[in-house]
């Protein structure tokens, strides 16, 4: 027998979490979808429940240095909620679970929940449970979300089909860039306490990272025009990631054009100060909570004239593999760190 | 403005999670029962949806140095589904979300996995979804229980009546004594190392602290006997303070006999020789797991054959307070740390 140890980081997330789940077996007539998706999906009797769980880890996931507690509380929850929308569900209910350590004050943790109650009255969604404990050290806050789906609404990462078009919502790479900003005036402070912060005025992009909103427009919208989307995930990890993830698990290829992909002004700006390639920041940064799906060619004309609805490629067949076209007229394989590719 | 700071441990958990959710809005319809009992209650189209969730944090709520990872695994399960069965309801699902720092290795979380398959196997419960991330420190667990429960059938907290017999399950006190024999020998090894652990064959009291069982058979008896608890929770925190809860709760008083306590003679045998109350570990030393209900007194030929079920006392009006009467015939009141009471 192999004494060796086997590091967690030599497995990487996805990889860990398929080898940790790869053995559940289903017993419950009622899970319809399990591990694997944003969400895993419940009969109830006719309509269906969707349920999603997000952690976040004080140092990892967020940095209390520059995120104020009520932002905080508010993205805690938008993060869990953007998840039920990208199964084409409404959230309805939400559980909290909070650890901290005692460094922490009641009027802190009331300013936190103060961001929570502030993200379910806009979203509509009950708070209905939780636990409060002790920490060692720390912030650690987990979320749970509930939502509902009519019968065969919900959709999946699995089922994009090969020309299908690819679409993405709103605008991609600000939260990243919003990131970078509050990490530079953080180092700054660090080493000269006496200067005072300068966000030059970046509120896009700041407010992109510290309190994102959930795509329950684009959901309402798609209804609206009777799109069913063929197959959908929200954009957490980066966009070229998560096109991956549909491609894997729709077993297709793609094609995504560089120039489709929608960058706001304040974030190609930013870019450049900081001598960044937008692109870049827009597939490889995350936390953009956008929506990223697949629909039918013949929807096309429901989304043209959506300003919040950008088609950035279509579904090839799996042998022509993931490629992106850039503007320069390259074509580069598509990998999950999107920047990779460009300096090869 | 008042510039003092708050200290959490001025309010006590019940004390903050009053605060911090006393401005709930319920928005959703579908919101039978928010904050404030076992779990919650969703009503999904004629059934109902019962959500829990729970928060396990190392150094706080258990310690590696004497918890199996795979005890671990099944322990974090079983408390969340005794929970879904405090509501009178069945489990059907679980999410489970863990933070980890690098110190664990892929060995050691698919250890802590096992666990929770072997819970989830034993109770037929699906886990459906969950996260998995980087902590600074130390090894948090969030679990999410899910279940069912036909409409109205599902039992909170507050709707206990005068005169309703108070009941419990099993035997009380084990799981404390369990981890006090654990903490000894953690200290004897910390001083002395070469020295060998001296658990004296407790196994009884050790399986209750480390491989608690969520009684499902209380639950399926109950059915099978036609018995609608008034009232119900589990018992986590030890059984005088969660008599307490439902006397509060119910607007109720309570009359507890201390030689009805359910006490093990392997429980009772160590407190000896630790030289503790036995009924004081059954009333402040929580982890027990054991099901605490009211119910009507026409019920009782019903359970009186029924060793697993103990009338320990009976509810008053709120006049007439919260009290226990001991074996030597004295009458204190009940306290939510039990053992204060006999010291006084």
């Amino acid at each position: 027998m192999s004494e060796e140890r086997t590091e967690i980081n030599s497995l990487g997330e996805f990889g860990l979490i398929e080898l940790l789940t790869k053995n559940i077996e289903i017993q419950q007539a009622s899970t319809i979808l399990g591990v694997g998706d944003d969400a895993a999906v419940i009969d109830h009797f006719g309509r269906q429940t969707v349920i999603s769980t997000d952690m976040l880890v004080e140092g990892i996931h967020f940095d209390l240095m520059y995120t104020p507690l009520k932002h905080l509380g508010y993205k805690s929850v938008v993060v869990n909620l953007s998840d039920i929308y990208a199964m084409n569900a409404t959230p309805t209910q939400i559980t909290m679970s909070i650890a901290f350590s005692n460094r922490f004050s009641v009027d802190a943790l009331n300013e936190f929940y103060e961001g929570v109650y502030a993200a379910c009255e806009k979203y509509g969604v009950d708070l209905i449970g939780g636990d409060t404990t002790s920490s060692q050290k720390g912030f650690v806050i987990s979320v749970t979300a509930i939502g509902e789906v009519a019968p065969d609404k919900f959709v999946k990462r699995s089922t994009a089909e090969k020309g299908d078009l690819l679409c993405v919502s709103g605008d991609l790479g600000a939260a990243y860039l919003g990131l970078t900003l509050l990490e530079r005036e953080k180092q700054i402070y660090l080493e000269s306490p006496q200067l005072q912060p300068d966000l030059e005025n970046q509120t896009y992009i700041i407010g992109r990272q510290l309190k994102p909103e959930a795509r329950r427009d684009i959901i309402e919208f798609l209804q609206e025009q009777d799109i069913q989307p063929t197959a959908m995930m929200d954009v957490s990890d980066g966009l070229s990631s998560e096109i991956l993830h549909i491609c894997k698990q729709s077993n297709l290829g793609v094609v995504l054009y560089e120039e489709k992909i929608p960058i706001a002004n304040e974030t190609k700006e930013m870019a450049l100060k900081f001598s960044l390639d937008p692109t870049a920041a827009a597939l490889s940064g995350g936390e953009d909570y956008e929506l990223l799906f697949t629909m039918k060619q013949a929807d096309y004309d429901k989304i043209v004239l959506s300003e919040q609805i950008s088609v950035i490629g279509y579904m090839t067949d799996i042998s022509e593999g993931a490629h992106i076209l850039t503007k320069g007229g390259n074509k580069f394989k598509l990998v999950a760190q999107g920047w990779n590719a460009f300096q090869q």
